[in-house]
């Protein structure tokens, strides 16, 4: 089925979106790490969206989605094992709304605690994606709810894009001008969104978008010019083995550079650099645009690169323990 | 021995320090969590001093110290198994001092990796306080260094003092007006630097000192009025494990209303708590004064509280499987 060219978002989305959130949502953090400055040779700056609301950058798309419902919708839902599931709850919150999430039952306890804690219900599924959307779909059907999509979605694309426009007003202010912004990619909604912003406001900034290896479908679809609609992904970054939608592809091609991968140990490591160095407690899908930049570092050398913190939620049972071998 | 009065540091001293260390120390953030407001039933603000320099507060005491040194000192010494040793290297470093720390051969690997990051020389010690002073006074001897006590000290009290004056520039830009500030108690270098500040420029802010139930020999001197110079500390808090300086304690005698224990579970759920709620990686030390609030709510219920996260150096391989245990 071809994409509805109407359903791919402009620029000029994002700048609707960023209207539509104010308030909503925080300005967070840009922050700059001298030792993490001399460690990779560049000139890099945090933006720190695992200190956004729900502790992830997915609350702005989430935001945005529900300031542009259709007219009488009182209930949205999705399917979620992570993040958009519990940002989607907390903009429902916000607006006096109904929401159901379908989780997996292998969903993490505290990402099933961080939903039911914003009033959201929760149905279980088996854990395949057909499960989920088949028991999703049946929600919808019994329910009647709207639902609301992870990233393939020009809502939640036109969201996540306000990052970048934060950027470039942080920027300005700390007198600091980008050479490139780093940005994961999983699903690509954050990713397009900021190449959307990044195309219209600065086109000058490279977009570089970073995934681990395990999950490389946005690089080779990027790189050979064929969207790949499948993967069995194999990365602790849990952020990022979902598959890059249609509409991100449509976007990323249009105004992403390049996509660069990582090694499994490479994200471990950023992330125990950034927990150590920085004392921000980050997900291991945020610690992905640090890793590119210490494994493609010929790439990022002198530049000023701004890189962008995904999110800050993890089962720290599972997490800490791949902390613990000494550092390299 | 009585103390010296002369030895004993004034409001004035801290007014002095702030001018001293300026731009070379970081202005740390003043955090708020709605989650731990909510949980807590106060209305909170965190002072973030483990984004400080070096991690940890004490880099504006060893500032301070290393400004008011006495003619022709070209080197410091100290003994310190905690983060005075890498705030002296630092503070050295920038002022092209040599530094001498003496540490037991018990410290954690990453403090001596911290010292020797700053080029400061490590002199190993036997592990108990005995071994580390003699060590201490044979370098002291043969390299007529300069002694930088970690807290029993007039200008480490006084730079510690700063803070307060941070606290209290920021409450006025952020029109927040504190009923309370909680600072934890080891030596108590911070907290008779924050009782000083707080005296002269806000007088109607009650100060009061939080400390490990298991090292409660700053609570057992102020509330039976007679200053306690041993005691067997057992707690997870390393950087309280210190017994109340001479110093400190006149001064605190005088300036703080009260000093509060917690208990060893307290901590830890107080630094899970920051850790999740935060994202904010903190050390065990630094959690004292959130496990005040919660195991003594009813004193800060309703009220303004700031307080003061202490430092965010550890061994993540000892503190992370602390956190494993499911949250309360």
């Amino acid at each position: 089925m071809p994409l509805d060219r109407n359903e791919i978002p402009a620029s000029e989305d994002v700048f609707s979106a960023a209207q539509n959130i104010a308030g909503m949502v925080h300005e967070t953090p840009l922050l700059s790490s001298r030792q993490l400055n001399e460690l990779t040779g560049a000139n890099l700056r945090f933006k720190c969206e695992h200190l956004q609301k729900v502790g992830a950058f997915k609350a702005r798309g989430a935001a945005n989605a529900l300031s542009l419902l259709p007219d009488g919708v009182e209930e949205v839902a999705t399917h979620s094992s992570g993040n958009h599931g519990a940002a989607l709850a907390w903009a429902a919150a916000q607006r006096g709304l109904a929401c159901t999430v379908v989780m997996p039952e292998t969903a993490p306890k505290t990402k099933r605690m961080a939903v039911e804690g914003y009033s959201a219900k929760v149905v279980t599924s088996g854990p395949s994606l057909a499960d989920r959307e088949s028991t999703l779909a049946k929600v919808l059907e019994e329910t009647g709810a709207h639902e609301v999509p992870p990233y393939d979605d020009k809502r939640i694309i036109a969201g996540q894009g306000t990052v970048a426009m934060e950027v470039l007003k942080q920027s300005r202010e700390q007198g600091f001008a980008p050479d490139v912004i780093v940005a994961p990619v999983g699903g690509g909604g954050l990713l397009s969104g900021v190449g959307l912003a990044m195309a219209a406001l600065a086109p000058d900034i490279l977009v570089i978008g970073a995934e681990p290896a395990g999950a490389d479908d946005a690089q080779r679809s990027l790189r050979g010019g064929v969207h790949i609609t499948t993967q069995q992904p194999d990365t602790i970054a849990d952020g990022l083995r979902t598959t890059l939608g249609g509409k991100n592809y449509a976007v990323i091609e249009r105004t992403v550079r390049d996509i660069v991968t990582v090694s499994e140990a490479g994200i471990v490591n950023a992330m125990r650099l950034l927990w150590t160095r920085t004392k921000q407690l980050v997900e291991p899908s945020a610690a992905v645009g640090l890793a590119a930049i210490i494994e493609h570092s010929a790439r990022f050398r002198n530049k000023n690169v701004v890189v962008v913190l995904t999110g800050g939620n993890m089962d720290l049972d599972k997490v800490g323990p791949l902390l613990s071998s000494e550092e390299n």
